[in-house]
């Protein structure tokens, strides 16, 4: 029975390459996934799930086709499945994702930025 | 499509009745709960899901029967299926809960403080 506490911060202390997805906790068939980001994403969406970001530090924007959503520490939002987003971090920022076990970080679009790995920090 | 972004500390702000449960957020079949609470909980399990808490404001303990769980704000711990627990905020704190709608949050106990409303704010 591995039952820990988790400390966002500290956990976020622990990633030391940006644009990797770390795994901090699966809730049944969800994954709790750090990152540490500065870039700029690509437009996709998920066709199966929606997808909640929550900034643990820093600040980032999603954009959407009519707008821009600016997300600060402490926020959340919840992208609906299928609708198009992209996420961009212009300063380093640490992003908490939750989706579904195998979710794919590039959803429709694929390419090069596409990463399926995970490792538990 | 109502795509919004949620600030917790402002939400937990909106929030004026010790333990009443106040939903933020969806994602697909899970709810996202803001609870305010000061109160000893009871001891309960979940049989059919995991349950995750994160701390917004102030500090909470979660006992298990081996030992008690200490999580202050910024912390979350993901209690598995079946394992009993019980929420202890001695203080008043301010508790993200996270799991599939429909969730009893009094588990297999029942009795006085089961609640199944929950209201968006």
């Amino acid at each position: 029975m591995d039952i820990r506490v988790i400390n966002l911060k500290q956990k976020a202390n622990l990633i030391h390459e940006l644009h990797s997805y770390n795994l901090i906790a699966e809730l049944n068939n969800y994954q709790l996934k750090l990152v540490k980001a500065k870039r700029e994403f690509i437009w996709h969406h998920h066709e199966d799930t929606d997808e909640l970001f929550m900034v643990v530090d820093g600040k980032m924007q999603i954009e959407l086709r009519d707008r821009t959503l600016d997300l600060n520490e402490g926020e959340v939002v919840v992208i609906p499945k299928g609708v198009d987003h992209k996420p961009v971090c212009r300063e380093e920022c640490t992003v908490l994702l939750m989706e579904p076990k195998g979710t794919i970080n590039t959803g429709n679009a694929g390419g090069a930025l596409t990463d399926m790995t995970a490792e538990w920090i």
